[in-house]
């Protein structure tokens, strides 16, 4: 079953302890693309300028990515300029070009509608509800957002709350948006607006999924391989929504399969600058390292259970 | 097989969001003895002042906890002050009387110089090597340390590492430690200048175990039933050292189910002010709470295979 995206295709520059990379390929739309590619198809809806590499096209054809909804519009492909330090937990936004994205209102190709699996990457909770509209028939849709929304559009995302049936965000957003300070209790205060689940990602901490059969928690990859930490969300949130879309069946079990996916396939992300690590790995070294995260995260007694 | 350890009992008042505690029963000796009592016999090593109530003494004995090395000396008990606000996630002390543990010199009683597994905690390094001296059949001796002794008594502390067989301390003070922001980085580093395990804890983000199979993370237990941290580090230290002593069996496998004991004592620890809640569990609750962290943390297929 193929899952369905909306968000943002970037050209992207980051300086991070480990060096500076220019210009390269970025974006939520992407990151999600190429991490749920692995395990179902993907369609992706965006807009890019008239600059956008055909080199960066291929990236995305490569891993049979539907660019059908890919619009080239006039003028420049949005921009993102960043920096990580020290322990690069977050990243320093020095500048954000709109360019094309500026006034971009998303259309989901004729041939899209029947999408059942969707992710709103971070967006205006207007626009995420516009492009819901467009979906009606979506059995799982996914939403994603982040401070600035819940501080200026918290009616809209109320709004689009009651109208999703996931919403991923990080810790302090979760915090942010509930006022709570236990995130169990924010994932609840989440899950009691619309959606059936709520995952909170913790960076190198993991992951939380709060659903009908109560809360699940993941702790991150161990790993000191990280050189670019920049798509680990939007990565982890393709693993996540693309085994989803695979096994078909939407329960706890599969979602906390999917977690793992999703921290699995984010661990590879952050290994190199941009989309790197993504395009050289292959299926069976997501599944070697799901072996590798189990063996390092799971007591041997509930594995021989 | 039984564990010693060398570490304060004390007269705490703590306040957090949930209320204000006075003088109650604290330290670090005391919540070490009552967490690894559940899994092993216990024998204790401070020193109380004349003012130390017969009613906390009998909180020990009630757990059957060895008190041959308690010794009452003249002056006060040792007393914390400290305070805790929002996420609880750090405590603010506002004061401290050393009182008889001022210059108190460790001591431990004949009978228990044949101790193989020893519970060093938090304490400067130089009284460390003192009581290491003391028990040197040891089989398995594991230090807590602090930011203080990081700081002052770095050059005893690097000592204290290659007399050890297990250094347990916080993310924050590892990273100081080392120099190291990434904690597996920091472990390893740790395990290079002695110690054949080191212990992360990263408070409700887990713990990480470093040993000669690698690296192992439990996350933390999902609880949004905190009411006071106190005492969290040193049930931790108790539940995992109690377990390594009764299986006793060191290993990798052994240290890593150890972490999960460590972690579920503790979440009980959390739930009320002091040592209320390890007086009130029995070994039957841990056992079900086990259960219940690895239904909230561990794949279901990872348990199936």
């Amino acid at each position: 079953m193929s899952v369905l995206v909306v968000g943002s295709v970037a050209l992207d520059t980051v300086e991070t302890p480990f060096g500076v990379a220019d210009s390269i390929l970025g974006g939520s739309a992407v990151y999600f693309s190429l991490a749920a590619s692995f395990f179902s198809p993907v369609r992706l809806v965006s807009a890019v300028g008239e600059d956008f590499p055909e080199d960066y096209r291929e990236v995305l054809r490569h891993r049979s990515i539907g660019l059908e909804g890919l619009a080239v519009r006039p003028g420049k492909t949005f921009r993102w300029d960043g920096s990580y330090e020290g322990r690069m937990n977050e990243a320093e936004t020095r500048q954000v070009q709109q360019n094309v994205l500026g006034d971009f209102r998303p259309v989901v190709p004729e041939g899209c509608k029947d999408s059942r699996f969707v992710f709103l990457a971070n967006c205006s909770p207007h626009t995420q509800l516009h492009v819901r509209a467009q979906v009606p028939e979506a059995q799982f849709v996914l939403a994603d957002t982040m401070n600035v929304w819940i501080e200026t559009e918290r009616t809209a995302l109320l709004e689009l709350l009651q109208n999703v049936h996931g919403l991923i965000l990080n810790d302090a957003e979760a915090r942010q948006l509930s006022g709570c300070d236990n995130l169990l209790v924010a994932a609840r205060w989440v899950c009691e607006r619309g959606p059936t689940y709520c995952i909170i990602k913790k960076a190198e901490h993991g992951a939380m999924l709060m659903g009908p059969a109560g809360v699940f928690v993941l702790p991150g990859y161990p790993t000191d391989s990280v050189r670019d930490p920049t798509g680990a969300g939007d990565s982890f949130a393709g693993g996540l929504l693309g085994h989803v879309a695979a096994s078909e069946r939407l329960s706890d079990a599969t979602l906390r399969t999917a977690l793992a996916y999703g921290t699995v396939v984010a661990s590879f992300t952050i290994e190199d600058f941009g989309t790197t690590r993504l395009n050289e790995i292959e299926r069976e070294d997501i599944e070697k390292r799901l072996e590798e995260f189990i063996n390092k995260t799971h007591l041997p007694e509930a594995r021989r259970g």
